[in-house]
């Protein structure tokens, strides 16, 4: 392994303390170690919004807590759904009396964690609402579209919905925009290496060089093929493509398009495909309101890319430009 | 080769036809393909600040041109410095009355052609001066400490320099921080992976997995010696330790701490790299007034860590939390 740790067993909890030492005024631990939390957490009269799910993602998903986004995340180990107690731990600390959204992937563990955690709130007299995120094409067809992963896009969900409650909406009110948000967003991955989880040692699965595996997901879950590695602009038009005929927007839409590493991928890399990405989405008729390129949602060291592409209206627009302070990420 | 581009011979120029179609509101070509400038360069009044030097390090070099920090930079092709005609566009284009200020890294061919460009532009009657960066303790000892290279530290000087800039402080004044900054900063670096030149095709060198090579430069250039991979504490004590020894800071100093990634190493394992750095750095009686913890100085897909410490006295911390705003780095 080409990677820094000390022990396997602490990778999760090393990485928390470290995390925490670095941002002292913007983060803070819940009482559980594996609950991250905005420094000022709970905000008075404000919506509370949290996520949670494996590590292994960053900036996915603590990475989006702070101010104009998210107010908490529970946090697992690799690739691993945190606990419905470390739910309930960031559910507990968050809440500002005007009830809290959950946001996250569509996965088995932390949908039934997550439910879990929403039941034990709701005995604390916490009123909590889910949306939950679907946003990889590859994953399964658009008649099944409830069975697709979560993946990058839910990022311009914790934007918008961070935005929006940031602005004093209802809990009503900020959930809809989330669910708005992702009923506009779609997203493809194309992965070029696998990656190692720590307490495992070696690669989930084998992907030699050269080839590439179109579709696969964050943790390295199957894609629709595997082929000889295409140039950047090739793979680029075969993401834009995937993602764009099934988000289907109408000529003159306006979108926002990331443009995303998975780990090990350089930022030149991804400024390639962007641009033949770029020209693709205008060819069809579409301004880009805004462009993220970098890393938004990663596995570990794994060598890839993704797309997404948000199709926006004006007031999910003013949203993602709203501003925005988390040590990951800052807008306006 | 696990990477996204076209034609090696257009690599740069595709990543930065990417790079300006992604961000036109804050980024714009100069006459030349291969110079940089803030899309409302120049800025009358202001001090112009300019960087330059070889692509494959993402953020650096370009990454830092935007509001409260450069104003343009000069892009080579990977690993290999712009020309001097490059730089004197950038100089050209960005230069807003009040003089410019070069800062970058301590290499050959960058040295020889921005001091070709100084000559150039002062026969246009555009007074230049000159910040070298040469922050890697690894590369040379103290005692000829003119001759060491220049790697991330370089970012702290474009943030405080480019603040005093924006400030409206005079040529004098910017140039007197960069240096002050400077005078207290040092990195070094360890790789655990060498990196690919796409026209080249194949790696520089070769480092087997399991082993690290303290001290290896940006560039693949050799490092004090190749040993065993050691645990992220003992890696983080090794480059604290260098660099805090040949800084000498006082206990009570307060000093920044940049924990950044070379390019494959993924975010979760410089946290855990940090938390280690953080104990040391206070158990020396010092304060961290900042972290920086991501990717701020790469070598494209290598996989590694960089340390850097830089001492602050009040003003210097004042700039280094001005506002800055550009495609890659926020503040404030």
């Amino acid at each position: 392994m080409r990677r820094f740790f000390n022990n396997p067993d602490t990778y999760v909890t090393d990485m928390l303390d470290g995390l925490v030492k670095a941002y002292p005024k913007a983060l803070a631990f819940g009482d559980d170690p594996h609950a991250i939390v905005r420094a000022d957490a709970p905000v008075e009269g404000k919506v509370a919004l949290a996520t949670g799910g494996g590590s292994g993602h960053l900036p996915v998903f603590l990475g989006y807590v702070g101010e104009g986004m998210l107010d908490g995340c529970a946090v697992g180990d690799v690739f691993n759904s945190p606990t419905a107690e470390q739910m309930l731990d960031v559910t507990r600390r968050i809440h500002g009396g005007k009830g809290v959204l959950y946001i996250y992937g569509n996965y088995g563990g932390d949908v039934m964690n997550f439910d879990m955690s929403t039941e034990m709130a709701e005995m604390e007299d916490i009123e909590v609402r889910t949306v939950i995120v679907a946003d990889d094409v590859a994953s399964a067809g658009p008649d099944e579209a409830e069975r697709r992963r979560g993946v990058a896009g839910m990022v311009f969900a914790f934007k918008t919905a961070g935005a929006k409650a940031a602005a004093g909406a209802s809990l009503d009110e900020v959930e809809e925009i989330a669910k708005r948000t992702l009923a506009g967003t779609r997203s493809m991955g194309v992965a070029l290496s696998p990656c190692i989880i720590p307490s495992v040692g070696k690669p989930g699965f084998d992907l030699a060089e050269g080839e590439m595996e179109i579709g696969m997901g964050i943790h390295g879950e199957p894609g629709a093929k595997r082929e000889t590695l295409q140039s950047a602009d090739e793979v680029a038009e075969r993401l834009a493509t995937a993602v764009l005929d099934d988000l289907a927007p109408a000529s003159g839409d306006r979108v926002a398009v990331m443009m995303n590493g998975l780990g090990a991928t350089p930022p030149e890399d991804l400024f390639i495909l962007y641009r033949k990405v770029h020209e693709i989405v205008e060819g069809r008729g579409l301004s880009v309101h805004k462009a993220y390129v970098g890393e938004y949602a990663t596995s570990m060291e794994m060598a890839g890319a993704s797309l997404t592409i948000c199709r926006l209206d004006d007031e999910l627009a003013g949203l993602l430009d709203a501003p925005a302070r988390t040590p990951f990420f800052q807008e306006g």
